[in-house]
């Protein structure tokens, strides 16, 4: 067995354990936030005298020489001081020596933590928000252009009835609108502080919490210190809500690829979110959707990792917590880079209208306009189903659709049948006539155009 | 391979197929909110004059007298009707004749189903907030009865630092409150309707959306007709929503799991929330604590199965979706149930507050109260440290704990300690030095459970 | 709050307590396992002289007389005797008297629920096996009728090369194959008897594990009795297992939905698994394949969910695991529902043979061949694909397909083109020409087909 | 909103979109796989004729060259390149000139990437199976040490009987086994080529798969070129047998969390496998149980992130697959990093045999031997448990244990009683009692453990 000792897996057992303990691989990404939270705690710890001014002035001094570093990517992280915040305070004392580690009064690296990821979180799920409304604000104009353009409504992926593209669309912006709520409602329980919680207990230093609170932008603080350090809910939200806007991202996504195919042919995608070949100039992959479509695995599983990473923990901080990060930080760059490439392959795609248009006008979604205009005209509900099977059966036989029938053979069938059918059938007025609210109607699609506009103010 | 076939599938495909396709065997479920959808919807085709008022009387009728039979468990669903819509609707016809299908106009099955799983959802959300509120009023009433009892504070599950008992109680307060806050946002996008959406467009008929909305008690309507019957986000993040809860569930189960040992021995459950054995009678599994703990996983599965179900799913209804609602119904029986019971565990339950003092008093979680008296002395943090590490390592040796340390030990060690150290290191005195805002201080803690019962106004 | 208890939660406590603890609303579909695992184990008994042959016949009458009871449905299980061991126990000693309660010397509900619980997957897997082979079957037959059926090969839902649509049902094969080989290969892990493992540290009793084992057709017995006890991994790989199953079906079941569109119209689901339309006789719902995609997230759920239940869980038996039954009944239901399903939908689909024919006459994925042509009689390859991606951008100007271009206008891009470049281009050839070993020519195929049929004796 | 886009999100939507896509960030995993598999690849080509050797030697030549810079760190790979196949061919035109091109003949990215993971999987499998197999000697050579320590065992983590110390240990020994057993069958599925099925339909070129398999140790090959390009079912599997072995090292991590707490207090960890502190020197957090315990999460998710990735997912090769990688790589370093941890965790542990010997000389774990005791002199069973019940209590009532019971007042209660009760009374006799097959007895033990060793040669 000695191979396999000496081939991969040369170093010290020592070794192996620092590097899988240690955390700085990966919170690094929060070098910014635990800065910022130093700097915050720092300030109250002299505005409540617990460190006189000069010392807070040297220590502030070193946190924003840190920063400038940080910016200019000039730090220097070190396994052998494990976390980020064991290699920030190591910098902070070389760099204005021993008084740097009285930054840490009244502060335990579990509230530390719990403060950088609120922090992050907060900022990111700020721009997620943005990214959001930027790709709705490119639905609503995609949809306002396609008002008009008929297409197919599918259940079951079998064609039902004719609807406004542009309904089909804004279908999405709804979606992507709840999702935006959804991380709206989350800020609240993201907006918090937890800093000045200590290990668990709170602390006996004479702190204000509020204090370090506001000077970070915190809405709130922790009522219990112990609740304070275990709580990783609002990270678990945040993957709850991301899951949920993949789901969204996906489903479009299969819509893309379907519609990207030749025998949907609906759409064509724009060359910088499609990958060609040079032997068939025609072909083009709509990797991006795919490639999103797949990246919804992901994030589910980031979701389904952090919740069972809390499964039957029991208070308060335990090392199984130091999990919290990578799928949270991962969750982000996916939905972050979802977000931007979706806006921009639906920004840029060219929809087929003709195609849609002939779609709509080589099927049987209209036979319900049939049937309903046979009940209009007071035939029983179940007879004039029957008399449009039965036309709609000829139709099959001969290779026609509905409104290639002569009207002898419509009137042959129901003698109720006037000339005025042949507008009842057409597709345009289908979906015309669907206007009650929220229906695919012209004047429907626009009011809810409007409606969503007055969402994105 | 004819035993296969021949043995406990002898039933003929078409038998198979439309045992797997119905939906009734758990779709009855939704017998209530199904009748009053249909009542609503009537009501509201009477009032835009779509049907006779005439017809409307008969079918309110018809409606009414099932709805008396539902609540005395009368009615015989049949798997040959497939769902609760066609079960309910062939009853009607049934009993008030062909005027019966008059009810379905203007409404598909499809915004059917979709207007009673939001009437469902709405009912089981308000009350599984009362219940968490209900849990909440009885952490109170624990912690109100422990502020004073001292326990030992965990990290990594060693003993870190003594607190309050109430304290570590009413962290589960904040985690049930935030579980609360979860819940009552996410009505608002439980709280609208879908009916009139149709099967995906919309009506031709001149029907009023939010007149029948109202009818039923929601708030608002959906503004998209393909989104309404496509949308199951609410019943997903219900299913997050109720992970998160059972997460906390979980490990507050966990905690009473080990409080329960013969080795913690801090608490002892009351009869009816655990099961003995004839032959120890000291013997109490804490089987709901174990169970609940358990039944974590079937939540979460449930969140993962409706998260896999609508992945990739294009518009608009597919027959997928049927696969929302066992994983629902299952979860609110779940977590109601898991609420109730936890509840009345909590509630009777003993606690041993000797043993949890005796337990304070007989570990080292003191030792950062002398190294922190040392500091304050004006020791170096570093040498402070050092002085308690050595005193700690002689207490080791002898079996002794600091508080047994004779005082010319303790000035042997560092000439700083005098005889004031012994109150420091009571644990009582550590508790209530940690006096900051949210921390475990008594004084705290009556403050925290004075805003606590605030939130349960 | 006292709605809420007055309302729909007016049990008492402890009936809320028992009902949620007890298992035997789902448990009893052990019924028959438990009653032979009883047998075994008093047969044992006896033989091994710890209870007098007397005591062991009367039981065994008793047990039969039960094993006739559940046969006929006859047995009526209560909640108030909590799981199937208690009620069957009970059963017995009412029907024998008191030496039924001999039965259960030398074990322990721990052993006989574990021994349960194997003897019920061992047999369900054995259908399973077997399931799978009659779609396998069922897979051959379709694919020997379809060797020479051209087809469109896709990659990214884009058609990439023409294939045999024998060779694309045949990669279904052999993705069931790979799953009858795990299931198969479970099997040593699930054919092993817990019994006589006792509670958990073994018996007293002078009893033979091999011996029980024996009489119940066990291959072996659990070599330490805490695992036997603890050990649910048998279910854990029953269940990802099945949900790899569940991904091959949904991947099928996608297929099926898209070639049953109007888009695509490669094939014609029988009516029996389908749902039609009374008013539109075209329209086909492949609800079956829809339905199947959408269990694919209640089996991964209850994978999740039980992965969930044993993590982080101390040795040796705890309540939790009560909770490995309903997940793994509902998912041998699930797939076994499935698996028939498929296979009679596959049996029963019309292939639409001339459609797919013409479909890879309609398109550029011969440009390959072009290319390769061009390579093969020594043009580089980067000319050879510059050359192609001309040709087929003229014809997408022209609205031809590279079979329809004269000869001259081949010439005239490259002077190594000679007509018999129209034989090269044809799909019939290219299929034909991929004669690799696997490939897609149909010598290949047939080879192929023959191989799998040597898995099927 | 030009913030947004002003800030951290400069890149152009090329770069964007460039970089989503890209794989080289993790692919480059592969390299030394990929670089093995054009070698074999290159080797068959000459071998059939298909290249010319010269150009074979110049570009095995070329590849050589490469593997001595990958082995060496030099390699430097670009996103604009992609991914790692792109980025190698691109090195290999550079160093050997356009005769490189000529490696990807009879070739496909779709093939190159499938035996690529089939070779990364192959090799790791290998090792983490010889990871297994030490962890399992360890856990040998401790059982050895400890056959004859007593210890108490727990069902519901409340004390049930007693037991060897060795027999808990060796109960990890077992599921261990079956982890490695899952891992050998699962290489039937991993030990198979892909190469050679091309993009999806094999090739036109005369190639002999099974050769370029035999060069790669691969024992066979696919027999279907879709099936070939579209499997993932090897991954699922790994993930799936990963996610179990976590599970069984989450059990594992958990109990040795309560065997280092004080109120345990059974073991203590060596300082290389935990965490101190400066000032209590006394304590030890055992970082790393806690950390594997919460790596559980990651593996469990990584499984359900690949199952949500290929639901529903049509043949054969999408750009999906790409999410296949990471979650893979995540999961072998990751369970090859907590296997050797656990190991070295388990060998350098401290039992405290005493603390375990006074444990079980202080509970009522004993009781069952005394029913077994009077149930043995003919006393009816449940007599037996009223007795014994009786005596429990008073021992409860009187701070006493059932060995501390004079005979007088044991025989008061049942006259059955004689002297040689103490005898049977004591935790050693109760455990050597216990002599069935695979239970705790030492003599059991022992036969166990030369069982186990069988299974490690």
């Amino acid at each position: 067995m000695t191979k396999l000792w000496g081939g991969r897996f040369q170093k010290s057992a020592e070794q192996w354990v620092d590097e899988f303990g240690a955390s700085i691989g990966f919170d690094q990404a929060l070098v910014m936030e635990d800065l910022d939270g130093s700097i915050a705690h720092v300030k109250m710890l002299g505005a409540c005298h617990i460190l006189p001014q000069e010392d807070v002035q040297q220590i502030l001094g070193g946190l924003e020489q840190l920063k400038k570093l940080a910016a200019d990517n000039a730090l220097q992280f070190l396994v052998a001081n494990e976390d980020i915040h064991l290699n920030l305070e190591k910098m902070l004392i070389d760099l204005i020596g021993p008084v740097g580690g009285k930054l840490h009064t009244g502060r335990s690296r579990n509230d530390q933590v719990a403060t950088d990821m609120h922090l992050f979180l907060k900022n990111r799920v700020n721009e997620i928000i943005e990214l959001i409304e930027l790709f709705q604000q490119t639905l609503v104009t995609q949809a306002e252009a396609h008002v008009e353009t008929l297409a197919p409504g599918y259940t079951h992926l079998q064609r039902a009835q004719p609807i406004s593209f542009a309904h089909h669309l804004m279908a999405y912006f709804w979606m992507l609108d709840r999702d935006k709520d959804r991380f709206k409602d989350s800020m609240k329980r993201i907006d918090i502080s937890p800093l000045g919680a200590g290990a668990l207990a709170g602390t006996t230093f004479p702190i204000d919490r509020k204090l370090s609170a506001e000077y970070l932008g915190f809405s709130s603080v922790y009522a219990n210190s112990m609740d304070a350090v275990s709580d990783r809910d609002f990270i678990v939200e945040f993957l709850s809500n991301s899951s949920m806007l993949m789901a969204h991202l996906s489903r479009f996504a299969e819509e893309i690829i379907l519609w990207s195919s030749s025998e949907f042919n609906f759409i064509e995608l724009d060359d910088s979110f499609s990958t060609g070949s040079s032997i068939m100039p025609q072909k083009k992959n709509p990797d991006m959707a795919e490639l999103i479509r797949g990246k919804t695995g992901r994030v589910y599983g980031n979701l389904m990792g952090l919740l069972t990473v809390i499964k039957g923990l029991p208070l308060t901080y335990n090392k199984d917590m130091q999990e919290d990060k990578e799928g949270m930080f991962d969750t982000v760059h996916t939905i972050v880079g979802s977000l931007k490439i979706f806006e921009g392959m639906v920004r840029t795609m060219t929809v087929h209208t003709e195609r849609l248009h002939d779609t709509v006008h080589q099927d049987f979604s209209n036979a319900t306009e049939l049937a309903d205009y046979l009940a209009a005209k007071g035939l029983p509900f179940r007879e004039a189903h029957e008399v449009t099977g039965k036309l709609v059966f000829l139709c099959i036989q001969r290779g026609y659709f509905l409104l290639d029938l002569p009207l002898e053979d419509l009137q042959e069938a129901s003698s109720l049948i006037e000339s005025d059918i042949y507008d009842v059938l057409s597709p345009l007025a289908a979906v015309k006539r669907r206007n009650s609210l929220g229906g695919t109607g012209f004047e429907q699609v626009v009011i809810q155009i409007e409606e969503a506009k007055k969402r994105l103010v």
